[in-house]
């Protein structure tokens, strides 16, 4: 079958990859829609560096990365996706063929062995035709939800962890730095929970436009004003929770030197790079920082429900399909936060 | 009046300081004892990139430290005291001369202005004859309780805030990396709050053993064994917190890397240069790091408590007392942790 592969670096469309064979617990699907994450271009861009850390690291959940990634061979990858069933492995439970679903992105192996959708030598993503699901983690798409629409439930869901991560009040204000996809998920789950002073800060007019269709209540850009002065004009009394959705080197100090005391800061936007914090402003303002990384299945299944519902529009955040031959032009093309937000591969 | 005052760096006794005034509010005392506090050895050695930070930082809380310090005049120090009253202020009600109090270290001017009495061209601290306190500030050393044990309270209550602040619960256990008197200070709060396991580590032998006796459950050395190591095999299977109470550049970065996920690191250690980290840990391990300083007033008093009712006893941390003469000797003396823990200065 036909499926885009990572090898060091570059992006290739191969034409060869072994057709998946489901095997117990797994179900054989036929992609129809995958979302290219902003991860996937930092992975493209910094997974060496990404990789060293995490054979550095310990105590990393199962649900990681799997340190022995090969970045010389393909990388098979696509984790926002929604896909219809065309085949149920032996001995195992699941919907006729035919029906839409969509699925955390962890297969499990046979024998029960976590096999993580995300960046992998064997496991082929939603950026190729077709791919294996477990059956214990799919979740049907309901009321004839569009296949595109029901590939962001995955991105979506990573703004709601993050705002049930930081524990939010109603009462409390929210500052979004950064509207790329994740920021963006981050206000509309801010609004859904009935947060009510909700400031997103983008340089991209469009990205404003966005975060305004989702659910901002303001919108800055930070060349006409700080966002931190935009907080203060705006809901300076309130407490705030600030959600750092930029993820590069240096947002983070500057967020803990701007913010108010006793700010809790929220870090949704990876930064895959070594970054520099002066701990002096944190234990000065006695500030509050909270890492959130993906989701739990309640807050999967849950956002997936608000998309099917007409609660959360995510219409508005798609702005381009491309085939398999148009991921590498898409990843190229998602550098201008002016011209896109979430380019769907259809493969 | 004699008292020591630093400038430019340096350490040195005047013998012409004006003896302080009480006005409205203030009560003026003798002092009968001040401790040594790491962060003064700090302010000492990075006062002007603490200057420097203080004065590029936003939202700092009113009682934090002045911005306006000028380092080449001299600065006043000293804010863990006990003292006796010698004089009430106009129209102020205080307790009779003689009688032992401490405070915490802030200062209300008779128009209410706050005066942090910490790193101050003006206000004179505790290592000096006599200083003013502020009427309502001031608490009574109950019980008889010797004029060195009660200066200890200021340093034991940042312990107290720094557990309560975690929120820890005595089925968690907890890593106290450090174990100056920030550092014991955590162990004795943890202890008298339940925790059970109190895994504390320091390269020195001496701190291991007072570690020992304030009630930590298990002490290491880390030349020895990794501290998380030894974490993973006393006490894997809990739910941890770990105090980062070292404070110098690479700590924080170095617990990232190594905590088990979902591990609350609360950083009480005040690291003053610029530090680096990988953001990556902290998101792939969904890790909370909270930034801690000082303590309330009601910590304060309940810490004066503890001592005075021989629950947490002081004894054991003070390893010397100096006159104003030795203050610059005992600033010296601190750097090595096998001599010294807690020095104090009796004026």
């Amino acid at each position: 079958m036909r499926a885009v592969a990572l090898r060091s670096g570059q992006i290739h469309v191969r034409d060869d990859v072994p057709e998946p064979q489901p095997g117990f617990g797994q179900i054989l699907v036929q992609v129809k829609a995958c979302g290219i994450c902003g991860s996937d271009l930092h992975f493209a861009r910094h997974g060496p560096e990404m990789l060293a850390l995490t054979k550095e690291m310990r105590g990393l959940p199962s649900l990681g990365v799997a340190p022995d990634v090969d970045l010389d061979q393909d990388v098979f990858m696509g984790h926002e996706f929604s896909a219809e069933v065309l085949e149920i492995g032996p001995d195992t439970v699941g919907p006729p063929p035919g029906t839409l679903v969509t699925s955390i992105p962890i297969l499990f192996s046979p024998s029960m062995e976590i096999r993580p959708i995300v960046y992998s030598n064997e496991v082929a993503g939603g950026y190729g035709e077709r791919m294996l699901l477990s059956a214990p983690m799919i979740t049907e798409v309901p009321n004839g939800l569009d296949a595109g629409h029901a590939a962001l439930t995955e991105p979506m869901a990573v703004g709601l962890h993050a705002v049930n991560k930081s524990g939010i009040r109603p009462t409390q204000g929210a500052l979004v730095l950064g509207c790329g996809p994740v920021g963006l998920a981050v206000v509309a789950a801010l609004r859904l929970q009935g947060v009510e002073v909700i400031v997103a800060s983008d340089f991209s007019p469009t990205r404003r436009a966005l975060a305004t269709t989702l659910g901002a209540s303001e919108v800055v850009d930070p060349n006409d004003e700080p966002a931190f002065d935009a907080w203060q004009r705006l809901a300076g009394g309130r407490s705030l929770v600030v959600y750092e959705a930029v993820g590069v080197p240096g947002m983070l100090d500057g967020v803990l030197r701007d913010c108010p005391t006793g700010t809790q800061v929220l870090v949704v936007g990876v930064c895959m790079q070594q970054d520099r914090i002066n701990p002096f402003f944190g234990v000065a303002k006695e500030l509050n920082i909270q890492f959130a990384l993906a989701y739990d299945p309640m807050e999967f299944a849950g956002t997936l429900r608000s998309i099917a519902e007409g609660e959360l529009d995510v219409a508005p955040l798609i702005t381009g399909t491309v085939d398999l031959d148009g991921v590498a032009g898409a990843f190229d093309a998602l550098a201008d936060p002016d011209a896109h937000c979430k380019i769907l591969v259809t493969p």
